[in-house]
């Protein structure tokens, strides 16, 4: 069990790591997201414990990324689903891929390509500004306090 | 000691936990990326462990994302300093920002704002597509594999 409580820190950064800072929430998220929800199939592909990933699956349920449905009900049989909220934490993965590409894939290249229905083309993300549309990068910006600082 | 090799897997998004997967090296990236280098100020800030803090500092230093820089001769003293691929990896905060601003802030709002250099403007970063610049989002591609897969 954590004993730091990284959810109470008033930064986004700590409370988005309170739910998924360690390597197998994410990893669980990137596998429902790209269509497998089922919990046998996902011990199968991630290769982890039932033990670990029942406790996983269930603190993402809590923390309302993921939900459990009924998909057949003779007999009751559930598979795990995106909420809004967990859609939307899928945009990280996408940028954790990008960087993951541009400095670890070695000459192999990127193990995942991204299509992008809007044009059709295989591309990666880029960051950019919500006011101005530009670019803007870790290097682009300033930091400022917040009403929730 | 982990023992799953996430680094090994062949997924851009394995590769980027190996370095990142558990909650104190993204916030130790976070303070270095906003200024503090220097372990005792780390270690206050971070009200983390000295031994914790030793260990993730290394294994960040052994990964290519920090350096360790003397900044002082007489005595000899060090702080810790992004490299070009740590800097890059800091994109990643932005957008795990952005994700728990939505999501996680509340009534309080942002802890943090971020002002963007190019316009001034106090802005977020929008996730778009490197090859026709529109909106690419989790939901918004398909996913071929790869030459690495």
């Amino acid at each position: 069990m954590q004993r730091t409580q990284f959810g109470a820190m008033a930064c986004s950064i700590a409370r988005t790591l309170d739910v998924i800072g360690e390597p197998w929430s994410p990893l669980i998220l990137r596998d429902v997201y790209a269509g497998t929800g089922r919990f046998d199939q996902l011990q199968r592909q991630l290769g982890i414990s039932r033990k670990v990933l029942a406790e996983r699956l269930s603190g993402l349920v809590e923390k309302g990324i993921l939900e459990r449905r009924e998909y057949s009900s003779r007999p009751p049989r559930y598979e795990y689903a995106l909420t809004a909220k967990g859609l939307e934490l899928c945009d990280i993965l996408l940028v954790m891929a990008r960087w993951g590409d541009s400095w670890l894939a070695g000459e192999a290249g990127p193990p995942v390509l991204h299509r992008h229905h809007a044009c059709g083309e295989v591309s990666h993300v880029e960051l950019t500004c919500s006011a101005c549309g530009q670019s803007m990068r870790a290097t682009d910006i300033d930091l400022l306090p917040g009403p929730g600082a």
